[in-house]
């Protein structure tokens, strides 16, 4: 499969989020929650991307799809941001990444309400609407910090808070939009620096992370060592290793369990 | 002067933020950031608004232009969401509003790169884009707040942190977009329900105030008393007084001398 393929595919799914009449369902309280076109959208790609190359296991956000136990994985949130997308708001995206082995190899990243479309393959570079794109060189005192405090796991809103406040004095601002893709590709074309979430879902961050990488950036967990694609983690991620580091250092500060 | 001949104006200013080649200048920082289109706007909205409504005062973010003797000020942010500008994202905006003696009575806020146009006239209610808009109806515990902590006076951050930690557990989850004035309206719109911000200049706050009262919503300053157009001040709002009321809670908790 070419990643013009896949483009077209993304595009299509995304048509469905133009429809502005959809269900919520509330799967665990008032944060998290579902519409009918998330789980629209995510059957049409699982069914386009099964004919489209055959054989492969899928990773996704909602309805169940837990099969990484092929070579190549398809890891798909249909929606990130589904709270804005159910709100109006423009931040919401459509992700599918394709994972070999342990390495994402290809990405697409689609706001349909902003018409920004990112895509990326191993190797090839990153690029916004066709065009490449690149991490800014800004320094982390200028840096914007895209973060918020754990919505699905408010248990961990006060150890988010402390880092988050502490990374606020250092850099310049904050920015949450709401999508941790559109965030993480923010950060790959240089209108933001510096990203952390304490907990993420492999839907959430691994085809973005494909294209942050591509365009020059760098990303880890909690524990400074590489993403798992299959599983959930924190994620932190900069425009280059040593903000990353500074990063990293706040975090570790307030995550270490004291002597 | 007509709303109408208002929108058009601001429409016109707008028209100069589509232009990309702008210098930035930092007034105290990195935080604190001017760009040579800021300047533009406000010396063009200056301009025409002497010319169709002679005799006013003005009361502007750049350039100095501080005169409330004026039976009717002018409250103008030529661009709200400055940095966010200078990085290329959406939400920016030019914020005029008429203030007449201690009360808002028109006001516009533009977001030209959305096209989205809020506005406001004392009586007449609020819209987006021509549509008549309402706050939601939503509860404390699914209300989004937008927030920030305090860019330009970090000193006030542990303060801000401390009440955004306790209105995070008693609601859904935060936002924050970068621009006062673009998430005032979006409140009064529905797409969110909660403000809270430490300190805000009265050009960040006075158009975007009468939008959302018009559309239903409160505000307050920090102690629970009416915004002074003229000064800065804190600024709490929300989708009705109820919510209003806990929000103020909150910060009232955190913000008063221990005995």
């Amino acid at each position: 499969m070419t990643i013009e393929e896949l483009i077209a595919i993304v595009r299509e799914a995304a048509q469905k989020m133009q429809q502005k009449n959809f269900e919520i369902e509330q799967k665990d309280g008032y944060a998290n929650i579902v519409t009918s076109t998330d789980v629209a959208v995510q059957e049409f790609l699982c069914q386009r991307l099964s004919e489209a190359l055959p054989g492969c296991g899928f990773l996704c956000e909602e309805e169940d799809q837990w099969d990484t136990s092929h070579e190549y994985t398809w890891v798909i949130d249909p929606i990130d941001g589904t709270a804005n997308f159910s709100r109006g708001m423009d931040h919401c995206c459509v992700c599918v990444g394709l994972k070999h082995l342990d390495k994402m190899e290809m990405a697409v990243v689609y706001l349909p309400w902003n018409d920004e479309l990112f895509h990326a393959e191993r190797g090839k570079g990153a690029y916004r609407n066709g065009a490449p794109i690149h991490v800014s060189d800004r320094p982390f005192a200028n840096s914007l910090l895209c973060t918020a405090l754990p919505v699905y796991h408010k248990e961990y809103a006060d150890v988010c808070s402390q880092i988050i406040l502490e990374a606020f004095k250092q850099c310049n601002d904050l920015r949450r939009f709401g999508s941790a893709a559109t965030e993480l590709c923010y950060l790959a074309m240089g209108r933001c620096e510096l990203y952390f979430e304490y907990l993420l879902s492999p839907w959430d961050f691994s085809a973005a992370s494909l294209i942050l990488e591509e365009a020059g950036g760098v990303l880890s967990n909690l524990t400074a060592t590489p993403l798992d694609y299959t599983h959930s983690s924190g994620v932190l991620a900069a425009n280059n290793a040593e903000n990353l580091k500074q990063l990293h250092a706040i975090v570790q500060k307030h995550t270490t369990p004291k002597a």
